[in-house]
């Protein structure tokens, strides 16, 4: 049982992960907590603190291994296992999503795609086939299933979503612009690209206001 | 001049305009801070707090009207003018994102696309036009550009994001992999998604590791 780590904390950590990639592929081996904190834009000490909530990684008067450190977030990240992940909602974002080859690189695999359209059945998209709604029972038995990308419209959303926890899948990336209501156990990450929109039009109004 | 608001503020806002256009849709006329924190699972405490940094809103004994609250969150969210916005990366996502019709029923118009890619040019997404990159700084010429749209592969990002700011384009919103450097007068919004996926992927796997 790992100590509860906040989930602000969690947030930075795949911007190291993103950091320390590059340094890698710049063929850094080794950095120091100030040297990265001056890259990333956020005090050593956040970085130290941040770090150690997993158990430190840095030796004083080294620093950090570059490679063992990107190893180690990514560890941490689950990036050393495979998820599977259908996409429920295969419309332009679902699709636009399943053409992301970047994401397979970090053993995150898209095996389906799911739609109600009758007009979608037996397409597919990047080689991966979309299926319909009903044939989804039939899937998760014979496949495992991580991850359900939900990318279907509000209206839609959660009653897919519902459909999701009953077959057994318990993580939703929701991408529908509504706050899902499921139990404690399944695990939801929201991107509402809204909520993002809007708060770059509030900065935008308020830098204009300031002028 | 307004007072500076803090960004963990500013990204709950898009959250109490999509509750309060729910209660509104059901007819809802006032609404308490405390039945409010019910709907959203956030302190009433809290509620007050937040919208006491725009001046309050609400009344003792009275609560909240729904409408008002609704259209003055709507005019602090700057959703009560015209945002002009063009997409950089004609590719998937950029498409996905110009399929979008409920942007505009917010005010953000999408009046072109943008693409190096050859085999773009002259095609339409929803009627509007993919036009090719070296045509950008006529368009801009010509036309209010409010926010640009980055949705290129990593590699190309930073120099195409360097080349709308010297058209004079100050808002961007980032969905390439990696954080721009660009001047302090240009507002940027990220969504990185990759990030996302490693956040819920984290969270998968503490749980699995809690069972």
């Amino acid at each position: 049982m790992q100590k509860e780590i906040s989930q602000a904390v969690i947030r930075r950590m795949p911007r190291y992960y993103r950091y320390l990639g590059e340094l890698l592929d710049a063929g850094v081996e080794r950095i120091s907590s100030n040297e990265l904190s001056v890259r990333m834009k956020v005090t050593a000490s956040q970085i130290r603190q941040d770090l150690n909530n997993f158990g430190g990684f840095g030796q004083q008067g080294y620093g950090y291994n570059v490679q063992y450190l990107y190893e180690e977030i990514g560890k941490i990240l689950g990036l050393d296992r495979q998820h599977n992940i259908i996409v429920v909602g295969a419309g332009n974002m679902g699709q636009a999503l399943a053409n992301y080859v970047k994401f397979e690189k970090r053993g995150f695999m898209i095996t389906g795609l799911f739609d109600v359209n009758p007009a979608l059945a037996g397409l597919s998209v990047r080689g991966i086939e979309i299926h319909m709604m009903d044939e989804l029972p039939e899937f998760v038995k014979h496949q495992r299933v991580d991850i359900a990308v939900l990318t279907l419209p509000k209206e839609k959303a959660e009653q897919a979503a519902e459909q999701l926890v009953k077959l057994g899948i318990r993580a939703i990336w929701n991408f529908a612009h509504l706050d899902l209501e499921l139990p404690d156990d399944v695990v939801v990450e929201n991107v509402h690209l809204s909520d993002s929109l809007m708060q770059l039009s509030y900065n935008i109004v308020r830098r204009q206001d300031n002028e």
